[in-house]
């Protein structure tokens, strides 16, 4: 793909995103030193590594949101995922970073599972198996840290029952010829995948305050819907705050996909795979040997290795500017960098994994019994 | 509009219908004497006056209803209602039907209230409004004599928790392309009426076994793609019992319409406005003088209030043939049928004032607390 030749929608990201050049194209405000300033002081200490580097690079209205929060209006997180087989290390951006959020404002958080939407995507899949899934992501989800308190996790097949009323409203106020281009529909959509909209947009409105939407950008067009409509029922235009894709570990360009299972590393690889993943697969900036690496140094710009330290599993500042001096420079060399990044996401993982067992005893907190969970099941939002 | 010159849809009936040749359009069966024979045997008594004069008139699967009810596997009853500001005469006749249906085999009926589809079809409309004209209407569908162990009324927005998955599975056999023309949707539809019919259809699956649908023929076509796709979800194709239409008060042609207040009598209607509605409005088929009334008679073809007392409001046969041949004979003259019809109606109204006062006890029953109604709240249907 030729250089500045990209695309980035809902549900196709191809190419060397060039990141300044979305943000006109999408219309977004980027997140400038002053905005990452005024964060670090609302909370009061030093930045998540994605906000610091830039992961998180994109928004709208978040300085709205923190006016809100800091004149005790206050504000919520809004996140959720359509429930898959097996979730990978890029699927955790988003709930990592949202339940930093949490812990710094304090605020609820909503997470919605599209048990629905998968099934209705997807000839082969039944209801049942997406149920399994969204169990198995759910999971993963709690892992990420969520506040049992203040977070509610819920299904779409179940808490139906309480969101229809403000689905229906958001329904009414959205054409077919409204939807079909954001959500790639066409008339031989089914219907339910038509419907399914409302439903995404739902969750935005279960407070009368301001939500925002941390998610990778090409996400955005979906809440460009809200944003049309919301004012009109009487709630707030959603915010977001967006992020960039983690390169698939194949390459530089397009994102981690389920479906090209050589691209990622899933949640569950054991450290036999992850090694033998990186090793084999892990696209490299590095010189073709070790003379011309010693020589010229690695290309930092396209080597999967070091994006992906840098990306998320290597959080020490001084640490990543050691490796990326090292490495660019020659000092270090593509097998070290790798074994670096092995060593890395083993460390993650393991965390992960034992953070997933104790899972396993909260998933009825977050969805049904918990303080927020229950309060909400008391609600229905119209 | 010329004779023989009518269209029939689910949202329009114009013209003078021929029920002959609509059988042949829509492919449906005629209810034939033989037919009506096995169900008087079936019932063991004298069969509804409707049946008795083809008022539903065609059917599908009727045969094999009445077959599964005598080898013990049984059949439900399903109908329903778009709640409106004020129910009609001619609106209660899907009702009174399979209530007598009911009381004569002992079977579940089920009705949906769609105060979502009302609310979603209508840009004036609030869900406030349509849930409001939902416990309205309740009480005049309870009047009709429902089994308060047998039957259960609910509304959409409501009991959407419990058929939501099986909604969904059945949204996902159908595409816009499919409902667009029986449901009269194009790509400026609203996506909450484009995914409405999957909710039409799910009441077809609540139990495993044949659901028998009495309503207007006009609402064929909607079954029609229940019965394409019922089999694949391992449920039974929709049976029908299909009626003629109530000729509106003020012509021979089309249906009662609430949009035109003149041409239907109101549930709420009192007696001097009975009289002055069929004094002023109702179409007649006698001869514009005295004297030629009496020399040729009445045109029973086209003339309303014999029309009503026959479809309706005259249930005893040996009366309604009094009427047709002093009536046709121009012994009887038309302010004289016109009486009669207004003194029939108020009597009919009286009575279901008085039950529609009771029903108000038995609103909690019929939704929640009769014995059918607590256990579908206990059911998720898949």
């Amino acid at each position: 793909m030729a250089e500045g030749n990209f695309t980035v929608t809902p549900w196709e990201v191809k190419g060397k995103v060039d990141y300044d050049k979305l943000i006109v194209q999408f219309g977004t405000q980027k997140i400038t030193p002053e905005l990452k300033e005024e964060i670090r002081r609302a909370v009061g200490g030093e930045l998540h590594v994605m906000l610091r580097r830039d992961i998180f690079f994109s928004h709208r209205d978040l300085d709205l949101v923190l006016k809100d929060w800091m004149t005790g209006k206050g504000f919520f997180l809004y996140t959720g995922r359509a429930p898959s087989l097996g979730m990978h290390v890029g699927h955790m951006i988003p709930f990592l970073f949202t339940s930093w959020l949490q812990r710094q404002f304090k605020v609820n958080v909503y997470i919605e599972i599209t048990d629905d939407e998968k099934f209705m995507r997807n000839q082969d899949y039944t209801l049942e198996q997406t149920r399994q899934w969204a169990y198995d992501n759910i999971l993963d989800i709690i892992a990420a840290g969520f506040d049992p308190d203040r977070t509610f996790i819920f299904q779409d097949t179940e808490y139906i029952r309480n969101m229809y009323p403000i689905a229906v409203k958001i329904a009414k106020k959205l054409t077919f010829s409204e939807v079909r281009a954001t959500f790639g529909l066409d008339v031989s959509s089914n219907i339910g995948i038509i419907f399914y909209p409302a439903l995404q947009i739902a969750p935005t409105m279960f407070e009368k305050r301001r939500c925002l939407i941390p998610a990778g950008i090409d996400q955005d067009p979906y809440w460009r819907l809200q944003r049309d409509i919301a004012e009109s029922l009487g709630y707030y235009k959603a915010a977001q705050i967006h992020s960039k894709f983690m390169p698939p570990l194949t390459g530089p360009e397009g994102k981690m996909s389920s479906s090209i299972p050589e691209s990622a590393i899933y949640l569950v690889d054991d450290p036999k795979t992850v090694e033998r993943k990186v090793m084999k697969y892990a696209f490299s900036g590095g010189q073709p040997t070790i003379e011309l690496q010693r020589k010229l140094g690695a290309n930092l710009e396209i080597d999967v290795p070091y994006q992906w330290l840098y990306y998320f599993f290597e959080e020490d500042d001084s640490e990543i500017k050691r490796i990326e001096a090292e490495y660019g420079s020659g000092k270090m060399l593509t097998g070290e960098i790798k074994q670096i990044l092995v060593e890395r996401i083993n460390k993650f993982l393991e965390v992960h994994r034992q953070r997933r067992e104790e899972a396993k005893d909260l998933v009825k907190v977050f969805k049904y019994e918990g303080k927020l969970a229950s309060q909400m099941w008391e609600k229905i939002h119209e």
